[in-house]
């Protein structure tokens, strides 16, 4: 018999706000009336208000971040298209995978785990591709198996300097409608995300942002695609429909979330996401432990990776915060499997959930064996939150 | 912009678990159909079982805890009757003035707010009236005002032992369906409560269960009343009905949240609010503060009042933690406004939830001038929940 | 297994809208809040634009529509005051009841049910009494169990022509938030509502509207009341507060009405219900069957009250209706009792539905044998609702 | 200002149950949870049970029903391969479409947009196939644009006959469900589905059941496929997991409909959707209307397709009946563009939910001048509804 509620703080899918829950809770409609075609570009609009586009052309498909990956792929690139890829995390290493499998010859840069993308390699590469081989560059901008965040900014500078027509596709799955992401001023062709994560919607939809020239790179793309079709979704979306029957419930919350974002400004999402984030790191540090972040600057706003002592299985203690005490947190994936646990701050949290949050991974950190001052985590994320001003927010 | 749960802390009304809430989410129906009877009787049926009752009557009333109060003293007693009632607290005044307004006589036994009902002084009471004037000893199990649970048991000792006939009225308003409570075997006569405490549901819900002796006596009840009536709910019960349009949406929460507690069973809810309240005392008791409770034996499990240092105003710290924490805590009432603050535990809450609560009273305490040594009240909560095993509930 | 909505059509409860259900199912507040006043205040200042009311007052009680009634009534008279109150139906006649179980004589008007209240008889009777023993007026606005609305303009006038100081009391229990309802204009001292039939709301709201003179009649009013005060309430009000627990989900789903009516527009209101209403009319004149309402000037726009023929027990109509086309009709109430069905035509309805449930009482009539063209009923209903332009509105 | 129920009879998306839509308003979970697999496998088994397969394996995918189409090809067919596609409505052509974006060689058999798939032409092809080309046979078993059901044991009995090793591929989207569909006995090898029609669900998964031939033959499947690998689905779903963030809302939703229509029973949900389809197609015949489907064998149970008299532009029809009436009714697509209307009879729907929207089709269709006898369409239908008896399903 469970009382209360669950405290879920995994890197998605999030809390979904009991307003959009609200507004997902509704009778169909017929998605071929007359009167659908203002919600569907209501929606359109808004998702280019959150990318910071006003060239870029979001595409909404029923599918995961997965699915978005493969549609941002298949609708401007050939097999055989050579393309360029940090692999420093579980999300970079996924994406290699499926481009692999769509045919794409994957240069790899590989990187340690807990590391950002790195620009100079990234600009390397680049400069030595005098025969512009390369046809496109993916970047996971905020790499939820390591709690890192790259900065997209400086991979636009890279291509920028040697000129090079690859197309930046970024991977914005855990970071857009949280981090900053500015789509027109770094130059992103392709912007992909999904529903569960800043978008704090139940999983289901996969959305991506495409650039006039990535729009432009249909007619040459050769990958085999059926189901995510740039040109069938864009030639429904200019009327205002779908070209198949649109996931109704989820563009319902979709609407709504993006009524509540993009009336919170830009960068008041970022501040609320620093904030919580910085009280689960300040905690982090009162334990002893050690982000996986490699260093300051980089550590994710949207999830923190933290590394326990040697010796220690994190997976027992995600394990026993899920059974003893109503708490989920993420694993540790891949490479850092067993080594990290994961706190997610991404959707409808506030400061006392994450304080549960710590209270319980301090809990089951210790039930484990981690030598921990009790309260000390708690105690460093509460002073910290007194020092700031929620309200002010 | 607010994100996240607020964290709902007041004495009632408690949260209500997401699936009562879905269970009222629903169509209205027609309450005279062929099809509502058996709806109404799994409703009273299951009451029954709540307060540990065979013969006595569940009376469900569109109203609050105070409708079900009048409803109780309307339907057995007769104007300038004698009733006797400590008053220890807001809501044992409470009742008072509502009996006196209803034309009775009643006869107080003071006592010290943060005291338990004195079973000595009514016993004293109960021995000095020879006459039998006194034809109701009214009671309020908990105390949620001051945080304090009384000796039912013990009342009806007190009654027994002069063998007096007076009716054993008792408030279990923030006791039943969190509390210990044993109609038949503590002989109460009419057990009161309302919908928005230990049910978990919204308010709007008055109950009142009635003993064999309290339903005969409203034969020469003579307090006018209309709306609370017995006889006429007895008579439209009697065939599964009620005498007017019944509150449906509460209904159907009721019947699943008796689902709920009856499946999970008395000594299981019992230890889940001790566990729960236990875990706010030593919180309390490591910030250094006080109890409003003057001894531990009474100190309630669903609502703990706590007494701040001299020269701290409760009410501004209460203040700050709903307007900067986003934590509702119940203030002080009558006499001890402005000196109390008081943490519920009833409903839809884990541990987690109860951290969280703490941590977030913590910090507002400090806020405004407590001197608690920053994380010892959660630590000391978390070590004690630690230290017994939730999961095996 | 029940599938497709269930058609409710009993006058009350009404069906509830999707829009008001989902703001009826949030997580509880506190309600002793500094955010809660502005709450109340929207809740009562948009009571009284639906009362057309500025100077009343209105009292929202977690009770239903005979709380309502009893909290006019104790709040304003004193135990043998005579009251004036024709009886034309069992709506008038339960609250004659009511009245004389708190106390009051009451001097009763018998006329034939079915028809309207009749001024010229209230009009004689306040004449008759010269000496002022008359300190109220009761009149059953719209009769819901005979479908039939009465004129309390005419009521007032009939007043107004003696000067006479009683005060004008009127069950607006299916009219208010339904049809024309003008408090001020009509001079009315207490209307009164509940909130399952034209508020469109589940049960568990009783409403009282009070004008200046029956706020000031508290003072000499000496039936005991105790859970219905208007001082407390008042008093409570004041400050955006209720003196005990409102029952905040009602509370929700009835702001939420008042947004939705209020924008609608009094007239748009009037006129919906008295076009849903009038197909229904269509539809029995073209089965042959009689209203229960004896002129066609009085039939009421939220209820139909329909005969039968001789022979035909209504109440069978309605159980096979029920059982087997998922349709719920009003039954024959007191005296009309297995001669009539009635068909309510308040809250979340259209045309269709309408078309629908007029589909299945037809069927349903057919199914005891009573002689009916089919399709005629609903031919004529579909025919009116053609020549009409319901989008418009 | 819009009050009632929308009149939702589209063919897709349907009506979702009350029921559904509560299952589907909760709060999100931990997909990697220890307690997710048994829901997962819940799922799966009800899926198998629901297309009467005990070999085959379903596989749920957050994506529409085209997601599924393709899905079920690029997991078991190569580039090049020829398959056998009858074309008769929209959604053979669509699917034929897709199969030729994949890459496929699709040998199409043209036939009347009305006419049922003929298995003689299929057997006809299959035997001159001695090469053993034909890779795939793909069948739509209830064309939704027409509302034809076509008969796939027949199918599987051409193959037979020849002993063709053809994988026989089902479009079931408008029958799984609703129709009979019996997968085994049938020996489809692919079955394809989505949420929106028989399965009462907002549009968002797409399912697919493969045989073990049809698992087996990903191994030489080349078609190029990463969102949409039965591989990775199957070795998640061995354990009880997704691959990526499963569609959480819709699986709690897709779980609920499962528990409700096996508990009917296919026979029961087949005589369902009999009785509410041919009640419409009484209201067309009493209309003097022609069905679109050519022959009344063929007719399908879950959509009803109406050619309307030469002259008349169904769509304004059409938009009449969503404007003014609140009615939604499918359009004609394709080569029957204007001249059919359609209504859908799948998902939460009852006898007096159709007679409502026979009702409004036929306010529609005289509003645009249809020659009509008013009431005719209503009677017909009630009278068949009046024949038999809902109440014993």
């Amino acid at each position: 018999m469970a009382y209360g509620r669950h405290f879920l703080f995994v890197p998605g899918p999030s809390n979904v706000p009991e307003r959009v829950l609200r507004a997902m809770d509704r009778a169909m409609v017929d998605h071929r009336s007359s009167a659908f075609p203002a919600f569907t570009r209501e929606i359109l609009s808004g998702l280019k208000e959150l990318a910071r586009t006003t060239e870029g052309q979001p595409f909404v498909f029923s599918a995961t971040g997965t699915g978005a990956w493969e549609a941002a792929l298949s609708n401007t690139l050939s097999p055989g298209d050579a393309v360029l890829a940090p692999r420093f995390g579980m999300f970079s290493q996924l994406w290699i995978t499926l481009a692999e499998r769509l045919g794409l010859e994957v240069r790899v840069i590989e990187q340690e785990w807990g590391e950002a993308a790195s620009a100079d390699k990234v600009e390397e590469a680049l400069h030595h591709d005098k025969a512009r081989a390369i046809k496109a560059v993916l970047l996971v901008h905020n790499e939820t198996s390591t709690g890192v965040t790259s900065d997209i900014g400086a991979m636009r500078a890279a291509l920028d300097k040697y000129d090079h027509p690859a197309l930046l596709c970024v991977d914005g799955v855990s970071s857009i409608g949280a981090l900053e992401f500015r789509m027109d001023d770094w130059g992103v062709d392709l912007a992909i995300t999904g529903s569960q994560k800043g978008l704090m919607l139940p999983p289901g939809l996969g959305i991506v942002w495409a650039s006039t020239r990535a729009v432009a790179a249909q007619a040459q793309a050769e990958i085999r695609r059926a189901y995510f079709r740039f040109d069938d979704m864009a030639a429904s979306n200019e009327g205002g429909y779908f070209p198949y029957t649109p996931p109704l419930s989820l563009l319902y919350g979709l609407r709504e979330v993006l009524q509540m974002l993009l009336a919170e400004g830009h960068e008041a999402i970022q501040a609320r996401h620093a904030r919580l984030a910085e009280g689960v790191r300040r905690a982090v540090k009162a334990w002893g432990l050690e982000l996986c972040a490699r260093s300051k600057g980089i550590a994710s706003n949207t999830v923190t990776a933290v590394r326990v002592p040697d010796g220690i299985d994190a997976a027992a203690a995600i394990d026993i915060a899920f059974r003893r005490y109503d708490l989920s947190l993420g694993g540790g994936l891949g490479k850092v499997a067993g080594k990290v646990f994961r706190i997610g701050t991404m959707g409808d949290i506030n400061e006392l959930m994450v304080l549960g949050a710590v209270a319980g991974a301090e809990m089951a950190l210790r039930d484990v064996g981690v030598r921990i001052s009790p309260g000390s985590g708690v105690a460093a994320a509460m002073e910290y939150y007194r020092s700031i001003d929620p309200a002010a927010d």
